[in-house]
């Protein structure tokens, strides 16, 4: 139907991306596509809205301008069933489609889903994060800032190097970077220029933007997620002093054109507080804008350097952190109630700044030290080379030891049957184990210092008083898992339910050598230990 | 002279300690011996005290019963020549006697004196130690708590140990240790009891205080400082709950019988905040009546588990603390302005309690980090045994990783050639590389939140505004250390002084090797470097 009463310049096309039969498919983006004549003025503020209704409920979208006379109405079905749409603006057109069920296209080709494809958006729940179909994720994620910018030969390398890899979470920037061993002029750029040499943010470049498609779309196949950068402040070009109505008109194309992968994200900026002549106040303009103006709600964070941006506001699903202790992990817990991800906790690597020259045994500890307490990690790896080839920012090869032990990891967190949630080692033992402080402190005089400190302190001495970090999680009482961290005992004792019978295991998490220390425990278990950094127990309710 | 007019039951002894020939000896321990009645009442309290005078200058001393009738005045001169003496009380003597110079008595033996004795007493200068004959002394210590009150064949043992290691200061305890891993009973105590089979202060066991006094000597004899522990919390005897009369009683006999020996260090306590029955006052006391009473102003400090003491005090020579994080040192150092000793940064070991499984790789990590910021730092050692002796509080062998190295690290501090002081890296660096934040941040908008925070923050997180930790120290324009740490370049560049020469070598602090980089090198240099952790850069002017 909507095929017909096109007019000659004027054409509706099914999406070639989502077409299967004639029906959109629940979770993947859907297009329509129609022809006519270049925008007159701007070509991101193109008059193309249209409304997906289903079952009652409407989603408003609005099309973009992709070029050669060619415009795209982009739609990502959240349920299944039969959909009507209608466009307004320059092109009006209404139609009647419908959308099949993720779950049955799966039994249908009887491929199960890949990981990551075909479950829909990325959503918070919780402290954790789902799929749109309940599907679990567990952010593994990766940095390659710069990755849009690099030769086709390089961008091929890197795929094949994530295809063997963990990561599930590529952080990569729209504009490209200007930094220490990022010198290399990119081919394409988001913007044209105007007659004054000037960026145009009313001009995208679409030969860039189905360059940087291309990539996405290559990295959704794969179940990697995209954590877009839409600003940074690395930048020699000026996409990092916009006005702030440029900021919006770019950020008005990206939602367009964009919000209909179910695998992005978006990352405000990449160091938002860098970018040195940009205040509070434009940073909360521009996430209220993409928060109302992305229909599907992708998860949105900002990601700083020095100032952590505040998690608590409404439109901030995660917190993004650069932070690199992980002793602080339940601070922000606490704090912002939302899922904690550490998108930067240092580079693996041997350059001579301190964000870039961790051991690969350090990341890999920072990284069993954030999921043993049910946060999440972003990797990055930068290897000085002769080439400037650096992975965090061109991708190419990985080169450092942490990659392997972070699989390691993934691969043993699927033994849980839920998310993991910070667990108190004390918490199933017994009373007499567990002696509150108060009981310890309660005869002694009010003047000594510890005394003094706990019932009249404040602030972090107070808070420190006695708390030694744990990294320590649990699923429910299925899963139990204690990482030891920099310390190295040589016995460690686990307090487990009484009700159950676990396997518990000793993990080398550099070795990724796992022994079984008991088979059917239960309670209080007294377990040796190497005596060495790195190690972790595990128990696992059978 | 003196020894005319003894009455029969009153004789006057030249020390056995300090006779050679008929003189005393400067820098060590001279004694009187009186022999009398044993003291009606009070032990400690007796009535004998003594003035010393040499050039105008007056020591006044108090005596201390010994035991057996016999009496003793103890001595230590802090120069050469002609002395005067007389006691009263008790015993009403006088006496003339020459004091020979320590320098000539070391150049009379034709033997230089050994490490720490022969010198005086330890003070502070500025941030570091001296001898009294201004020679310097590098603090490298050790612990073992409990040393006093372990078999004789366990201290001979520990002695063997000791011989063999680089520690020349040693924390050891007088009163006894009741914790995990000490529950053997001592053969000795400080003091008798009385009838009621209370502690009796006033009756000091002479028995004890011979053999602790004997450990006390042999470690002076091996140039090992005695970081004396009045008090602590790991008791089950009653000793950490005497009243604040019997503690001064007992500090009274303390600083009689043993302030004249040249190698003590008085530490008021182990954990003095987890004597949860003492208030701060308490311990304002006692440290006035320490300073007060002892006539050689010993080095006095406190040493904490959780609040860290004022060593703001005027009588605190030096910082005595619990701190495991290395990156604290400039804190303590900008706020006390006196040495910094980290005397516990936990343990290498493999215990289950955190203060005690730390590997040998991470201790020597926190020593290299505390010496290259011109602090120092105190070793011990934990590991499980089926024997229950542990280093850091029974001796015994050692068996970690951690000495050899800090060996390693004690003998190229012997390099420079004076205390080092921390050493900012860019301090030689040329202007334009050494750009200040005012400058970089000046035309930024003030409401961009690093710029905010910069003009307008307060507080920890403003004080760790792009503060990266520096381990980097140096004496003058001669010696110039900087260490790595946990960070693993493959490269680092030193600034070093235009106008001298310099050797450059790249030290790996855990292989204990040393690769020269440089012969001859000045100003900027660039050092390629293994990219691991644990590794230094060493530049030694020629």
């Amino acid at each position: 139907m909507w095929m017909e009463g096109a007019e000659d310049s004027m054409q509706v096309w099914k999406s070639k991306i989502a077409s299967k039969g004639d029906n959109m498919r629940q979770y993947e983006m859907y297009e329509l596509e129609f022809k006519g004549k270049a925008p007159v003025g701007s070509w991101v503020q193109i008059d193309l809205r249209a409304e997906f209704i289903c079952d009652g409920e409407v989603t408003a979208v609005k099309g973009y301008y992709a070029g050669e006379g060619i415009y795209k109405v982009r739609f990502l079905p959240r349920q299944a069933g039969v959909y009507t749409w209608k466009t307004t603006g320059i092109f009006e057109e209404c139609g009647e489609i419908n959308c099949d069920s993720a779950q049955e296209n799966n039994a249908a080709t009887h491929t199960k889903a890949l990981e990551g494809t075909g479950h829909g958006i990325v959503q918070t729940e919780g402290m954790h994060f789902v799929y749109q179909d309940g599907t679990r994720y567990t952010p593994v994620g990766t940095t390659v800032y710069a990755l849009a910018h690099q030769p086709q030969a390089l961008i091929d390398q890197t795929f094949e190097t994530l295809a063997g890899s963990p990561y599930n979470k590529l952080r990569w920037c729209i504009f490209p970077k200007s930094f220490p061993y990022n010198e290399n002029e990119p081919e394409l750029y988001a913007f044209e220029k105007d007659a004054e040499g000037k960026w145009d943010v009313h001009r995208p470049s679409m030969e860039f933007w189905d360059h940087f498609e291309k990539i996405l779309m290559r990295l959704e196949r794969m179940g990697i997620q995209s954590d877009i950068i839409l600003f940074h402040p690395y930048d020699k070009w000026g996409f990092s002093e916009l006005s702030m109505e440029e900021n919006l008109g770019y950020l008005d194309y990206v939602i367009r054109r964009l919000s209909a992968f179910p695998s992005v994200w978006w990352s405000m900026a990449n160091e938002y507080d860098m970018m040195l002549k940009r205040g509070m106040e434009d940073w909360y303009v521009m996430e209220e804008y993409i928060a109302a103006n992305d229909p599907y709600h992708h998860l949105l964070s900002n990601h700083q350097c020095v100032v952590v941006y505040d998690y608590s506001r409404k439109n901030i699903t995660h917190c993004s952190l650069q932070i690199r202790d992980v002793d602080r992990v339940k601070e922000f817990m606490k704090k912002y109630q939302k899922p904690v991800i550490y998108d930067e906790c240092a580079y693996e690597g041997d350059l001579p700044m301190d964000w870039g020259n961790i051991s690969g045994f350090e990341l890999v500890h920072r990284f069993w030290g954030l999921y043993s307490q049910g946060a999440y990690g972003t990797h990055g790896e930068v290897f000085l080379s002769p080439d400037d080839v650096l992975w965090w920012a061109k991708g190419g090869i990985l080169k450092g030891e942490s990659t392997p032990r972070i699989a390691y990891l993934k691969e043993l967190l699927k033994e849980a049957d839920g998310p993991l949630v910070p667990w108190c080692l004390k918490e199933y033992a017994k009373p007499e184990e567990n002696k509150p402080l108060d009981e310890f402190l309660k005869d002694v005089r009010r003047d000594n210092p510890v005394a003094n400190l706990y019932y009249y302190g404040k602030g972090p001495e107070r808070d420190r008083m006695f708390v030694v970090p744990e990294y320590a999680a649990r699923y429910e009482s299925q899963f139990f898992l204690q990482y030891l961290g920099h310390t190295a005992p040589g016995v460690v004792t686990l307090h487990l339910p009484e009700d159950g019978a676990y396997r518990v295991d000793v993990i080398d998490t550099w070795e990724m050598t796992r022994k079984q220390a008991y088979f059917g425990a239960s309670g209080k278990v007294e377990i040796s230990l190497p005596g060495k950094e790195g190690i972790a127990v595990l128990a696992v309710r059978f």
